[in-house]
Parts: C-alpha cells; sequence; structure tokens
C-alpha cells in the first residue's frame, strides 16, 4: 500500500472509531466526512460497513493488548493489573457500542478480532499472575473468575450509564475483594 | 376474565417464559405448542410476540421484587441480601435474553415491566440498607455502585457463559469486597 494510502486508511479507521463508539448506527458516509475523505475512499479499504467495523474493534483490542503487554514490563506489578482493570472498563462504553453494532450488521467478530481479543486476555492473564506473586491480587482468584469480573464490570458501568465518579466506587469495592485477606 | 381464560393466559406466560429464556428468537407457535393450547388462545391474550414478551418480562421482576420484598423481613438480614445478590445473578442469563428479544422485537421495555423494575430496585436498597446496619455490608457503599455490581456480575455471569461454580468464585470475591474492612 503506497504511503497516502496507508495515511487514509489510518484516518478513516480513527474516525470510524470515533463515531461508532458514540453512535453505532452512524452512516459510513459519516465516517467519510469526518476523516475528511470522499465516500469512494472509504469503501476502496473497507467495502463493506461490518468490515470496516471488524477493522476498528480489532484495532481498540491490539492496543489493549499492547498496553498490558507493555504494563507486564512494570516493577509495581499491582499498580500494573489494576490500572488496566480500569482503563478496560472506562473505554468499555464505546468498544461495546462497536461490538454491538458489529452484531446488529449481522455479522460476529471475525478472525482479525479474535485473535486480537485472544492476545488481550493472554496479557491480562500475565498481569494477573504477576499480580499474584507480588501478593497486591489474592492467591485463589482464577483467570475466569477475573476475566468475567473485568467482562461484568465493563458492561455493569456501560448498561448503568455509571458517571465516573461512581464507577470509580465501584471498582473500589470490586479491587477490595480481588485483594489478599486484610486480616 | 373468566376462571378457564385466567388458567389459559398462565399457562402461555409461563410457557413463554420457560421457551425465550432458552431461545429468544422462538416463535409465538413455539409457544402455543408448550402451553398445549391453541395459537388463537395466545393470541387473544397476546395480540403480538412484543406483548408476549413485554408480559414475560415483568411477571419475572415482579417475582423477584416480590422475594426482595419477603426477604427484608428475615433476621438475618446479610444472608437476604447476599442470597438475593446471588439469585438474581443465577438467573440472569434467562432474564437478559427475554429483555434482549423484547428489544430484538423492536421495543424498550413498557410501562409495566418498568413499574416492577422500579419495584424491585426499591426492594433491593432496602435489603441493602439492612444488611449494612447490621454490619453485613460495608458503610461507604451507596445503592448506584452496588447495583451496578449486581448488573454487572448478571451481565458477566451470562457474556462469559460461565459454570455455576466460577460464577460463585466470582461473586465470592465480590462479596469480600462488599463485606466491612475485615482487618
Amino acid at each position: 500500500m503506497r504511503a497516502d494510502a496507508q495515511d487514509n486508511r489510518k484516518r478513516v479507521l480513527a474516525a470510524a472509531e470515533e463515531i461508532f463508539g458514540r453512535t453505532p448506527g452512524a452512516s459510513t458516509e459519516d465516517v467519510a466526512k469526518l476523516a475528511g475523505v470522499g465516500i469512494g475512499t472509504v469503501f476502496r479499504h473497507f467495502p463493506t460497513k461490518t468490515e470496516l467495523l471488524e477493522a476498528v474493534l480489532t484495532v481498540r483490542l491490539e492496543r489493549l493488548r499492547d498496553r498490558a503487554t507493555e504494563l507486564a514490563g512494570e516493577a509495581d506489578a499491582g499498580a500494573a493489573f489494576f490500572g488496566f482493570f480500569s482503563q478496560v472498563v472506562a473505554e468499555a462504553s464505546t468498544k461495546l457500542a462497536i461490538a454491538e453494532a458489529l452484531l446488529a450488521s449481522g455479522s460476529a467478530a471475525g478472525a482479525s478480532a479474535r485473535n486480537a481479543g485472544a492476545g488481550m486476555r493472554e496479557a491480562f492473564g500475565t498481569l494477573l499472575s504477576r499480580a499474584q506473586q507480588s501478593d497486591a491480587v489474592r492467591d485463589d482468584a482464577d483467570f475466569p473468575e477475573v476475566y468475567a469480573l473485568l467482562i461484568g464490570a465493563s458492561r455493569g458501568a456501560t448498561a448503568a450509564n455509571l458517571e465516573p465518579l461512581v464507577r470509580d466506587k465501584m471498582l473500589e469495592i470490586l479491587y477490595d475483594g480481588l485483594r489478599p485477606d486484610r486480616s
């Protein structure tokens, strides 16, 4: 792909992420407008809205995976784990809106989004193990229930349309449950 | 309504709850078959599938509200609060399936389901206050974040399709966070 074509692709993706995160039912025309490109350019890179949504979701999951991988190298394993958890929950509403728009378009997430999701879960598992080794998270919490709490907190915050303050109080309760016994 | 008509209505509702909880896309014919009534009987009571779904959702919410109200009279306020929380999460997958089928039918929950939902939330708030007064739940947890945790645990358990054992471990972590500081 030529450099200007790559540049256009990135602009379309960034515009799509912004628009679909707010308004899942937005049109491809809206995306082209915000990206400052013609509708033909959008369709050249993403022949269908489904392909565009899929690409946006993949980018978001890859970004989270890269963030988790980066945090796994930090010295404070507890701060890395809880920081990543909070970031996922804070960004959940736009990610869920995109995933739901994809579903509404009649398509489940394809291979690229699924791969990125698997990479994200694996990196989150590493963050959990490290936090447990450094006594920041209780030992008896296994990955499936901790991951279910991550999904649950994300969906709970989105469904209840929580203000940031309430969301933080919700997470504080959850994190107290995840910490080793304080007694 | 005559006694046999009331009886038929109840049978249709029970059949609809069972079928839509498993298979949100099921047809009104499937409901009639399981209820052992003719399709005309279903349509006489519920002219559209949307009305049937709405009635099923209302029945479920009213049942939860009644259960919470009943539990608010029990001596062990902590057991009442956590028991109700666990029941809501355990039953969430079928309730969410019904709510999503209603949404997919192009309708949001109407007044009767909304009223039943408000009654359920109010009764849950009473359970929370009583549990806090008896030191079973931390004082600094306000209703909005505790309710968000209830919704989140329900959606997390459903989305991750959790086995009962993992679901219980998830709730154990959550409940430890909700209890007063153990130190």
